[in-house]
């Protein structure tokens, strides 16, 4: 198909597909003119795989990262990870003490020393910005969270298709970055509805403000 | 103590106390002169909940927002959650069909019919994400982030404090904002941990890709 096809096919406007082209995050359509290329259905799912990273909070430059991974794939389940993680790792500075980052990853089973570094920031930067707010996670609420991620994990990794390199590269690559949307907006439902189950019609007990 | 003095105290510099100041995010000084004002530990405590929600991705003016709520906290755990989740809830277009949402609204044991819109506009955000990139989550996984966000909540719910109205706010106002990083950096910990144990030394049986 011509440009204006795959514009019309993936409701992406021309002028974006012209700056996913310059990105490198699409590759080029085959030349059939020094003017004109045509596009595949190739094409048509690569801009699905964009448009839902850049939905997702990814740089263009991190998208351009998992992008160069399915293309060509890493060797190994870590390796693949290590792109799906350096997709969504938080940039900023790194902390000073990592500590607690370590003992947190010692209790979802790991063994510290064996922690990517980025992994290792990235933890240590969310327990910063806790600290930094003078917020405590109550033990409990803690345990459960790494409970919690530690099941998810299993499920995920169990997960991971076996039938070819390139469908292990998309699930690891993509279901890494893109679900994190959808895990939090569940926790966010969650809660209203524990909430809901908690409290109906009772809020007195909380702090006698009117309702 | 002084603007400097905050300003040290915080390792905040002054330019952006004048900012925070000029953006309402916190509060002003006692004036003890035309130019001069005094902060209190107070105005320390703020500047670090400041920081750790704009450090957390949230936006000056939902920050604002937030802030607001620790000042003049609303009447109930419904009102607290309500600004807890607009502070991180995805800007970004409406999503057509909310009926896989609903479904998973209902499966987190909620009554759809009395699901925030917002709430369910972010579920139906997450979920058009994958579908865009042509992406699914295997039905065991999507069950286990179910059970885990419901486990989640019911702890974080559970550990609501009675003590003090204001104690509750902060606690779910900020525990709901400031702990999204914490989760994800987990999940993302648990997938190396797990990845470990499930393919060490052993990347063999994937694909047959050189080590």
């Amino acid at each position: 198909m011509r440009m204006s096809e795959l514009a019309a096919a993936s409701e992406v406007p021309v002028a974006t597909i012209k700056y996913y082209l310059r990105e490198r995050l699409l590759p080029e359509g085959r030349r059939t003119s020094a003017t004109q290329a045509v596009y595949t259905d190739d094409h048509l799912a690569r801009l699905g795989v964009i448009r839902a990273l850049l939905a997702a909070g990814v740089s263009i430059a991190r998208a351009r990262d998992v992008i160069a991974a399915l293309d060509s794939p890493p060797s190994g389940p870590y390796d693949l990870l290590g792109v799906a993680h350096s997709a969504v790792a938080p940039e900023g500075r790194p902390v000073g003490d990592p500590t607690e980052a370590r003992r947190l990853y010692e209790r979802l089973g790991g063994a510290a020393d064996e922690c990517e570094p980025g992994l290792l920031a990235g933890l240590a930067q969310s327990l910063d910005t806790l600290k930094q707010a003078g917020f405590t996670v109550p033990p409990e609420v803690l345990e459960t969270y790494v409970t919690a991620a530690r099941r998810i994990a299993e499920a995920e990794i169990d997960g991971i298709p076996t039938g070819s390199p390139e469908s292990a590269v998309e699930y690891v690559v993509l279901g890494t970055v893109l679900t994190e949307p959808l895990i939090l907006a569940l926790r966010r439902a969650a809660q209203q509805v524990v909430s809901a189950e908690r409290f109906t019609g009772d809020d007195a007990g909380r702090s006698g403000a009117e309702a």
